[in-house]
């Protein structure tokens, strides 16, 4: 188990009972012991049934998440990380500042509390480097079998410029779609750390907050008229959710696309297709051509997007495509999976 | 089951799979068939990775909850309400009219798909009742037997007046305390729900939104200082919180507190004690003792609150402390129950 500073020490055998879920005195005590001190802030201090939060001059945006992931631990990350950067980054994608957070748990009887505890150390540190503050929540219990540890859902606020379009409406013929980082990382490492005895691989997650590089992108003046993070479904999906949205179609090229070699070996032995893997530091740019260079000096700028590329570009020859060109030109079309090639990974 | 009105034909063998919650085409395919129809809406229909709402000159508000509740039907109501009930009752309870909400689905796999249709209908329906959009959404789907049917959080925006401050901050000595109705139906009706040969009961939850009487009692200029609804841990839990929370003594006279008698009967029976039952559609209102008059006769005006009563006082003798008087004029202090009553019951 993860280490992690607590505010009151927690014996390593206390575990979560039904009546932690009960709004009575042990509920109390767990919000008043495990999580409030981690969580503290102005406006969830009260603890009242809602939260007080602000007038908004630009225009407020609003999004959820629920988060199932399993294992709740992973390289790069577990499940409180990935709640805080799931909700910061699909208000980032809209061209949002993340501001506020919810934060609701539903915890499966017999969990020990030094895990949530960790989990919530992990939501902490998250929020604070993203800047983003938890203001109200909620905890229920299950009965042990009709949960799995934890689950969180986050919902988040933003703001955002009035005048600001960035959406799916706004990709043009012609864009250039320009990806942040290699793909395919989360997908491998949660997978590596359920069988950690089949897996021997370096792979870790890509998990990252990207508003403070969208923020960068933004005063830079770069003309987004899209962004798209690569989570389930992974890039593949959604170009093929943008091309559909848009009526164009958007034409990516396989050689361009980075992929690490790790992830591409894992891929092979698994018959597993990268493009299809979750990601949960990643996401697509789509801008006008003139504004290539700038946004890519901008992502040199930042640790986890240093590998960033142009892989493909907006066309209106075959709307609703999404399609992939391989080295020697032949391309072909990209379609939705029916389902999941690894259930849970968020 | 519940009869309900669907926009597609849904085959009653149609069960969830683990790839309903994968991102690709059979989670698109049920968004489009069986969620999206039924929410339709200007700020949900983009199915971005975020809603765009609105700016805020007034003061937005914020709140979270997650339901569990089992079994997910019940009289009076299902998850579904429940779901809409609790979180616009969160922001009503604040002062806030309740505007935008999100949808958080966690099914298990195996849940036949005519079942969430069916809380799709129902949240439809008491949404469109409070008044609120559901504006942005996410469905996760758990492995048989990691859940239970359904799980939702719902998280809701509200705005209220910037000169607004209800709030415990402004109890103070001297108010009145008056229950909206009678207490305890919801928790004995979910009780009954559960093992309907061991209870032949006609009580029916008392599951409603309470925002169109909190709104009549803002419009009528009543001084409202505080609010709280009475859900888990019902009127003591509430009442013992909003005493420590002001730092004042919440005094109730025991005889003065509406109990239905096919409430109080299954209680007598089962040891329980209806103040710490559940309910999802009561609140206590503390004001100051000149606006009781005009606020029974708001009360008046609601069906659901025609047994408002005035039930107490708060007093500065006792910091901290609620109490209970009895018809002998005998008074002793309420505790936080350690646990529940009844788990799960929202």
């Amino acid at each position: 188990m993860k280490q992690f500073s607590c505010p009151v020490e927690i014996d390593s055998n206390q575990i979560i009972t039904l009546a932690h879920g009960s709004g009575g005195r042990l509920t109390r005590q767990l919000i008043e012991d495990v999580i409030k001190p981690a969580l503290a802030n102005v406006r969830l201090d009260p603890l009242e049934d809602a939260a007080i939060l602000q007038q908004f001059e630009q225009t407020a945006v609003m999004t959820t998440d629920s988060y199932v992931i399993s294992p709740i631990q992973f390289p790069g990350g577990d499940i409180g990380k990935l709640a805080i950067c799931g909700t910061v980054n699909d208000l980032a994608m809209m061209g949002a500042t993340p501001l506020y957070l919810s934060l609701g748990f539903i915890l499966e009887e017999g969990l020990h509390i030094a895990e949530l505890a960790a989990v919530v150390q992990s939501i902490s540190q998250t929020a604070q480097a993203a800047g983003v503050a938890i203001v109200t929540g909620d905890t229920k219990v299950v009965e042990k079998g009709k949960g799995d540890k934890i689950f969180i859902n986050t919902s988040g606020i933003g703001a955002r410029e009035n005048t600001c379009k960035i959406g799916t409406a706004e990709i043009r013929s012609g864009d250039k779609v320009i990806v942040s980082g290699d793909i395919g990382r989360h997908g491998v490492a949660v997978m590596a750390a359920r069988d950690p005895q089949a897996f021997d691989t370096p792979v870790i997650s890509d998990i990252a907050c990207l508003n403070h590089v969208v923020t960068a992108l933004i005063e830079e003046g770069i003309a987004i008229h899209c962004m798209r993070d690569l989570t389930r479904g992974g890039l593949a999906t959604a170009c093929i959710e943008l091309a559909q949205s848009s009526a164009l179609q958007f034409d990516l090229g396989e050689t361009t696309i980075p992929v690490e070699e790790a992830v591409q070996s894992v891929c092979d032995v698994l018959g597993l297709d990268p493009l299809y893997i979750a990601n949960e530091g990643r996401f697509v740019l789509i801008i006008p051509e003139t504004c290539v260079e700038r946004a890519l000096a901008v992502f040199a700028r930042f640790d986890n997007c240093k590998a960033a590329k142009v892989i493909g570009e907006v066309t209106e020859d075959k709307p609703g495509w999404a399609t992939l060109r391989n080295a020697y030109g032949v391309s072909r079309k990209l379609d939705l999976l029916a389902g999941d090639q690894l259930p849970r990974i968020c």
